[in-house]
């Protein structure tokens, strides 16, 4: 089959054997897979991820100098079964899936891995158990968002937010936008949000936020403070005694850059009691002013994925639009055209997210 | 009045005009009061300290080239009152407060300021309406003990604890210690506590840890996990399906120690999942992987402090007996021994908390 493949930490088009399908595995075609940040930070920092995941004992961990398919925001088809396979869905059925097979030696990576290549090929070995089928209705485009929409519908999760939050996502890429979109559905208003890109601040706008902020005209979190106070100021819960100013409603940041820098200038900048939730993937060292934490009883919450119940709720929160991802959608290419997408969501004015589509050229 | 002074960043003892009573204050005569290691962290980084206030926003902008007059963790008397005092306690009175004025212009720090001498004078200026009378029975050193002991019952308060949760304290300081005694009055077991100094260790077992672990000989980490399964396994939570490794109850670490590289390390060495408290007051740039944070959803909640309630509730535990300062205190000096105190204190195998007794020589 054809794929776009990670070879020598460099992306190459190629062809390569189709994946088999093991005990309680299925072969499915890739209808659509969004190109993620991600893939584009593993295949810049692809020493880094594998160092840091074996430190920290995660998935993620491959051998870099063997060939790699990324690729783990699909929709696909059902071909074929393996042995002792229920069969549940019929050939040709509709199904996404969380990037991961269920092993009996454990849990592997689909994407992130020696073994089990990604959307960008053709074909992709699953575990059967895992398949969700597409509702009836929704496009294949739609539903190969559920992945990087289930990433900010868990981040909003874990921002534990009460009624009084009012949050502040720093960087709309289609990380910040997934973000945003979950704000929407959760109803947490207003959304203030910021990006250097007018193409970036527009997709904002189009996916739900109700302020966007260019910080190089205006900081973001003096945007923010004006945006955050409390309509009735008796309601206004007491602050520590050695905290200035009058009590603004509490902050929650939502860090969707992922380099390096920004949680400490997001750490300089916002609110005493302030939430930052850090769903950006930064792979560098980091420096952060612990002193800006402490003196305002900063909390951060690092994120990553979402659980299967997470996941299924965001294919339901698509198939009946109560979430819309459209505008996230800025490309289409065959796998011939990954490595030049991969050079062109550099640029955030060109693209937010880059859909293959393995079968056509 | 003689006091043990910050002059030119270093610590000198030399007389001082006494300080006046405003409106609603009221003059203290200092009983005894603590050497906290913020103390021997501020002298050592002024000018960061009051940079970093400043940038943040905080109380604890101090003129560095002014005199001033450290000392926030008292027990003392009422000896006079300023104009408009309502003058509810009688001269003689032994009194508890948290170290800050409430002044028409804002809160103001005792301890940490040019107008504000704290407890290493004989004689300081104190907001009436904060005062708390010490209980009948209280020793005057255990009411001393109110102020860092509310520094460990609200680092956890603000831990959010469960009962499934399994502390770590990492550092047997006296913030170390003052935590290993809130979490055994929360009855939260077994508390694994971590220090490099035997004798620390040795306090730390007092204060109510349950096992103490010297890092040299063995990892905390690993130490905590062979103590950190669920005694019923069917009633641990599903896991992330790409987290190694059966469920372990969730981990709570305290970082007590407050010097550069200890964050990375325990993000780095914890579970998946955990909670880190940062307790400890690093006045440093420090350094993160920001992968290791996102690979296990860590958690980090900085503190700072405590609310009145806080320190209100703590003082009334040390007087009903429920919390034993007790094995803290080492050492006690006037105010002509503070500077060697200071010394003395950087030796972990020495002393734990040094009291000034500002009223004896």
């Amino acid at each position: 089959m054809r794929a776009a493949i990670m070879r020598n930490r460099k992306l190459v088009v190629d062809t390569m054997p189709e994946p088999k399908a093991g005990p309680g595995e299925v072969i499915v075609k890739t209808l659509a897979c969004g190109i993620c940040g991600s893939d584009l930070h593993a295949l810049k920092f692809a020493d880094k991820l594998v160092e840091g995941a074996r430190r920290s004992g995660g998935a993620f961990v491959m051998d870099l100098n063997r060939d790699i398919v990324m690729g783990h925001e699909f929709c696909a088809e059902v071909v074929d079964y393996g042995p002792g396979a229920q069969k549940r869905f019929k050939p040709g059925t509709r199904v996404c899936a969380m990037p991961i097979l269920i092993k009996p030696t454990g849990v592997e990576t689909v994407g992130y891995s020696n073994e089990n290549p990604g959307g960008y090929a053709e074909y992709m070995r699953l575990t059967e158990a895992l398949l969700l089928e597409v509702p009836n209705g929704l496009s294949t485009e739609r539903a190969a968002l559920t992945e990087p929409m289930a990433v900010g519908y868990h981040a909003v999760q874990k921002a534990r937010l009460e009624k009084d939050d009012a949050p502040l996502v720093i960087g709309c890429g289609p990380v910040g936008l997934s973000v945003i979109a979950s704000l929407k559905l959760k109803g947490i208003h207003p959304i203030v949000a910021a990006d250097f890109s007018p193409r970036r601040r527009e997709l904002a706008l189009k996916m739900g936020a109700d302020v966007v902020i260019d910080p190089k005209e205006k900081s973001p979190y003096e945007s923010w403070k004006s945006m955050a106070a409390y309509s009735d100021p008796s309601k206004a819960p007491p602050q520590m005694p050695w905290m200035p100013g009058p009590a603004l409603r509490p902050a929650v940041v939502f860090e969707c850059v992922g380099v390096p820098g920004v949680i400490d200038t997001i750490m300089a900048s916002t609110q005493p009691g302030a939430r930052l939730v850090v769903v950006g993937v930064c792979m560098e060292e980091d420096h952060i002013q612990p002193m800006n934490g402490i003196n305002k009883e900063l909390n951060i919450q690092f994120v990553l994925g979402y659980s299967a119940e997470e996941f299924t709720a965001t294919l339901g929160n698509l198939a009946e639009g109560r979430v819309n991802g459209d505008p996230l959608i800025t490309g289409k290419v065959g796998v011939e055209g990954v490595p030049q997408a991969f050079v062109d969501l550099g640029s955030p004015e060109k693209h937010a997210k880059i859909l293959v589509e393995p079968w056509h050229s």
